[in-house]
């Protein structure tokens, strides 16, 4: 007998027999004898719906406003799964954000939680109730409707979980679970029975998008051991907690890579203090984000600064650039917006060297050329040209047997 | 300038264009100096898509979550109506019935509404802002959504009207006011620029369906001048207010008529007391609703008992008779379905003699057999053969010259 906490998506209750499904699956886990927190999202298509009906009316629509029309479209799916489980002999209530109580700030559109008032909901499981919470959706202190951005069900359920201390938190999507890689791009990738929360961290950010960002920290914060599942199939999906001790640990845990990327180096720097941020000011100015940032040692005096982008980002940040090199007296500003970035991440690298340069190798014998390198504590991070995307990441998914499960040992 | 209320209707606000001619027209309220607080229903269709989204989920789904449901719609009007305003350069905030406070009781999909704070309300009106309303819904004292029941907006507009003291609640919808009949049975029909509250209540009961009676019967209570207008044309509709003394009072305000009438007699039933309700108990027990009830005096020890119901119970009832007659030692069950309803209905009547002879007299002329007659103190009403009807409404609105205006002397 545990407390679950459980957030569908919108694809998982995309339609009145999906939210049939989930309502099945809650019951399974009720006849279980388990207490059951659901948080869902709004039907898919019907925050596409809203936000339609809202351009049509403004083209740039009232921030606070926009938020009481998008929550409309969480709380119609609290009501119908409610009533689906009632309809089944399943005592539940529904509860809006506001009813919960998740207490926002006031930054309509991308509000930050603040506290959860517990009692309500606690007072529902006690009675029996599996407590449906619409997702994504606050309120702030002067009881106006806050929203959490896009997305950000998974924020409700990882901070519901927090501030309930449930035993697990599981996010239902349309995948099976975190994988050592694209399957799309390595057919052996396999499905991870388990990461940790950095290692999640930095699959996400790389590009893994199963989950927000902003819900795995917060996960990992709180130390709330959230599961990945399908909505669709069964089978364990990923669990993603901290390491424990005494665990065996894979040495990689995964590949991640991201496709559209591009490089500016300005070549020529004169080495003094402020350099950096006299380069990146005015990138950050332009409201360009910059991915990997990258500086030698300096020689003679001048040093080589290079940065990675997204490429929809290259003309403009190329443009900022000439200028900036002209003020600080570079010699010259190169770029290519035709490279990827290929990433390793494991916390088993941690204690083992050796790892980058068998990442380097694996590449060099297919012949890639690595143009840049980034490491952190659990992360090698290559950028190759384009057209080695897939034979990378399938040198070295097949290099480290990422398709093999590694075994348990006690 | 004075504190105005007003009501928008569900086709009304039926789409994006439409919820922009509503900006507009409060917006030509504002410019006028007026405080505007506006309710509004769901876009036409949306309740219908929300009820076949319940019913498919469950067949009788649970009352609590229908209201969570259905009350999503309004509050897509009012996000929308705020955003329009605003991108009008008008301030604008929109209240859920949670937010504002309207305070109902736990009867839900059918909640009576029991307290409005006008607090928040005042405070956005002090700050020059629209306040917008999403109508039909409020909350119960555990902050559970309710609703009001469908087609319950105007009544929340009455009542916003009442606790505000507002100078007049105006009901925009797709008529441009009340006539002294409908129009598409006479069309020589007149809109009438005011009636009483007293006449407007026996006007809708009696099928004039402008407006809901519950709306009618509060703002009457509470002594709120009530307009009733067209969205789409310009106009000043129809006032429905008390009778003001000196005023000059045309004698008749309108003709009323229900079509799908149905009657029964029961005949020669012992005159003693008890027998009326002996006979309408089961009939109010088998949830079939009376219209007029009538019973002549006494001869021989023995009375005949009429009464009036809607076509569709007419089968149900007349079962439920058959066995009462029996049990009662009556004569006979007689009844007739192909009846309809005919009422004038005036203030005007109070003081003068002669309306119902009059009335007579016209139906006589034109050959129509009076089957029944009812009076209260503001109404006639006469029951005759279905054939009858569009005759006997024409013959009394001309003879009346209910077309006619009537002149106001000072």
């Amino acid at each position: 007998m545990a407390l679950i906490v459980q957030k569908y998506g919108g694809t998982s209750v995309g339609s009145v027999e999906r939210i049939q499904c989930v309502a099945e699956k809650i019951a399974g886990f009720r006849d279980q004898g388990h207490d059951v927190v659901v948080v869902v999202s709004a039907m898919s298509g019907e925050t596409n719906r809203l936000v339609a009906l809202a351009k049509a009316i403004a083209p740039q629509p009232d921030a606070r406003e926009y938020d009481v029309l998008l929550s409309t479209g969480e709380q119609v799916t609290i009501a119908l799964l409610a009533m689906a489980l009632k309809q089944r002999g399943y005592p539940a209530r529904s509860f809006t954000g506001s009813q919960v109580r998740i207490l926002t700030d006031s930054a309509h559109n991308k509000a930050r939680i603040k506290d959860i008032d517990r009692q309500n909901m606690d007072d529902a499981l006690s009675a029996g109730q599996v407590v449906v919470v619409a997702g994504f959706q606050g309120v702030d202190e002067n009881g106006s409707i806050t929203t959490l951005g896009r997305g950000g069900s998974d924020t409700t359920a990882v901070a519901l979980a927090a501030a309930l201390d449930a035993d697990e938190c599981q996010i239902y999507t349309d995948v099976d679970g975190v994988y050592t890689t694209d399957p799309r791009v390595v057919p052996e990738a396999r499905r991870l029975d388990r990461i940790t929360f950095e290692e999640m961290l930095e699959m996400a950010s790389l590009g893994s998008k199963v989950l927000q960002i902003r819900a795995v920290e917060f996960a990992g914060k709180y130390n709330v051991p959230l599961r990945v599942l399908s909505s669709f199939e069964e089978g364990g999906g990923t669990l993603i907690s901290y390491e424990e001790e005494g665990m065996e640990q894979a040495l990689i845990s995964g590949i991640a890579f991201n496709r559209d990327e591009a490089k500016l180096t300005v070549l020529g720097v004169p080495d003094h203090p402020g350099v950096a941020s006299q380069i990146l000011g005015p990138i950050g100015e332009a409201n360009i984000e910059v991915d990997m940032i990258i500086q030698n040692v300096a020689a003679d005096g001048n040093t080589d600064f290079t940065f990675t982008i997204h490429r929809n980002d290259y003309e403009k940040a190329r443009a900022v650039l000439e200028r900036v090199a002209d003020e600080l007296g570079a010699r010259e500003v190169v770029g290519d917006n035709k490279i990827v970035k290929i990433s390793l991440v494991g916390v088993g690298m941690r204690s083992h060297a050796g790892i980058a340069g068998q990442m380097f190798e694996l590449l060099a014998r297919e012949g890639i050329n690595i143009r840049m390198i980034s490491t952190s504590e659990i992360k090698v991070s290559v950028v190759v040209d384009e057209k080695y995307l897939e034979l990378g990441v399938r040198a070295l998914h097949s290099g480290f047997a990422l398709e093999q499960a590694i075994e348990i040992t006690d």
